[in-house]
């Protein structure tokens, strides 16, 4: 695929969830048709999309059919399971590409590939049990925190380390997955990078939001972020370095930390990513938009922030507070998701807090 | 209905073309379900609803099915058939309500309504002949335009007469419909207001823009307009009086003649309109979530203008110029029409000029 998609053509979408449903909205912006494939029933992106499979992961023959309807597939999530991704690959481009998804579904591959590229990560050690743990801890020291290498996210599959003692209930804390034990850092404040590469190999990174987590889960995205010039611009090369080095198409979450020694990379998400969340309404293209450009093969657009934004997640209970959300003046975004679960994230708001300097 | 639709309410949009898309993609923005009822299968906003009835506007069984469905109608235009909004509004408030409705869809209301309020407007007649459009001509002089007293849009049903001699013509144009008679309004420019009332009756306004029509069809909005402060007060004021008057709860569309006497009212539109849509990229709210907001009973949403923009109508075979288009650095907004045809609206493109003062 050289020439862009042009309007008409359909976008598939691996994961209905809120990510997919703004991914949906995006492609359907640019008179894009969206089609969603998603194992639940009543998933957020089937109240916006052009279309919707619902069927399980393994279901090789719903998989074709969807590959088949679409011209060019993307997803919301990083894990989806391979065999899938070999059935639709046989038949259209997926994109981002294998590269990208093989370096960010597992923590070992995605540690040694940045740190491959002379990015400064946290130091690392795999473990497979007390043996290797014990090993990786004499190495590495603590605190620090042992990972299961697959299927984490929002903080689940982690168990910290404060000393030797804690280091059986962490290895049990991994149900036997193989795991990665990661030095902690001391971190002045965790940033990241949203940014996005064409088909044709442009680049263009979004402003570095600073983040606030709580539990394990995204709560803020301050933007700007508390950055100097030089970490700044050290923030947007290193997205871009990740982001060539993969040959990746579309958008790419990069989670960095601040310390006194430099930006160390945390991790990195293959997709669009909550910490962008702020640029749809602080820039003229979204991360949504820009990632259907360029998995569509349409050049990037320009994503110059306009406004300094304040994101904030909508997780469970907050959605009581919805009443002043709607009167505060800031933008809200609901998921359509009916029911309210603790941890579950409902929705966010972006809060405009200035005119960025043009 | 006083408190506010909750997450999860189902807003049910008369009309399926683009304007019924964005504003169904606002819907789904809040959390709120869009149910489109639309006559011609295949339209713009069923890629983009929760639901699509296809049903033509004379099938009464349909429309109450419809209406129990949501929670609350709306509409993306005016000429909705009088007995379909009555099977819905004996089930579901209809907002904007009827009387927005009368005074909109019908030209003698309209004017008669404007006078009736104060506001100046071009004079005008009642034209039923041949006998009452020589009276009318001899009251009003040429130039002036002889015009359908519904169902126009776009330019079509309008006939201008630069002399006597050119009446028989423009009275076979309204192929006997009732019509009226305008005089010509020698006008600096054309600038319109989009503005919303909430159901708690706040009214909040955008910025007026500058139209300019080409062939009856708007071309371009650009914001700021050139008016004075004064113009532009008065420009929002008059849009607040038609608002409170009609005891509107939705977006209107003013349109309004710049002349050396003052501003002159020519036609409103009680709805979401064209000349609004650049509101998608220089405000944080937009015409469309606004309209949303209030008819739900929401608060209205913060609409100040942080970017200039002029926002340009893409018809018929301006698509071929799309490739240079996606780009140009500006936001696209395509309607996800299949067939390209002369005088057909496909899209919009916002560019951004420049930051607003803030």
């Amino acid at each position: 695929m050289t020439d862009p998609l042009p309007p008409g053509a359909s976008v598939g979408i691996l994961g209905g969830g809120q990510l997919g449903r703004m991914l949906a909205v995006a492609a359907s912006r640019l008179g894009l048709s969206a089609h969603v494939y998603e194992p639940q029933a009543g998933c957020p992106a089937a109240q916006v999309a052009a279309r919707c499979t619902t069927a399980p992961w393994d279901d090789a023959p719903a998989l074709r059919a969807f590959a088949r309807s679409v011209d060019v597939v993307t997803y919301e999530f990083e894990n989806v399971p391979t065999a899938a991704l070999d059935a639709i690959e046989a038949i259209r481009p997926i994109r981002p590409g294998r590269r990208s998804l093989a370096v960010s579904q597992e923590r070992l591959a995605e540690k040694t590939f940045l740190a491959g590229l002379g990015l400064t990560v946290a130091p690392f050690a795999p473990v497979e049990d007390a043996a290797t743990l014990a090993e990786a801890l004499a190495r590495i020291g603590t605190p620090a925190i042992l990972k299961t290498r697959m299927l984490g996210y929002d903080g689940k599959g982690q168990a910290r380390i404060d000393r030797a003692a804690d280091a059986p209930a962490a290895l049990q804390a991994m149900a036997g997955a193989p795991a990665l034990l990661e030095g902690f850092v001391a971190f002045d404040r965790e940033v990241s990078v949203v940014a996005a590469r064409g088909a044709d190999g442009s680049v263009a990174a979004f402003d570095p939001g600073e983040n606030v987590h709580r539990d394990g889960i995204l709560r803020t995205t301050t933007v700007p972020a508390r950055l100097s010039a030089a970490q700044r611009s050290d923030a947007v090369l290193i997205a871009a370095r990740i982001l060539n080095a993969l040959d990746h198409v579309g958008v790419i979450g990069v989670e960095l930390f601040v310390t006194p020694a430099g930006l160390i990379v945390n991790e990195i998400a293959p997709r669009v990513h909550n910490s962008g969340h702020w640029t749809q309404n602080g820039c003229l293209i979204d991360q949504f938009e820009q990632h259907i450009r360029a998995v569509c093969g349409w050049p990037l657009g320009d994503g110059t922030r306009h406004s300094d934004v304040v994101m904030e997640n909508l997780i469970g209970h907050d959605m009581d507070r919805l009443p002043a959300l709607m009167a505060s003046g800031a933008a809200l975004h609901l998921y359509g998701k009916a029911e309210v679960r603790a941890g579950r994230k409902m929705g966010h708001v972006n809060r405009i807090t200035g005119p960025a300097p043009r």
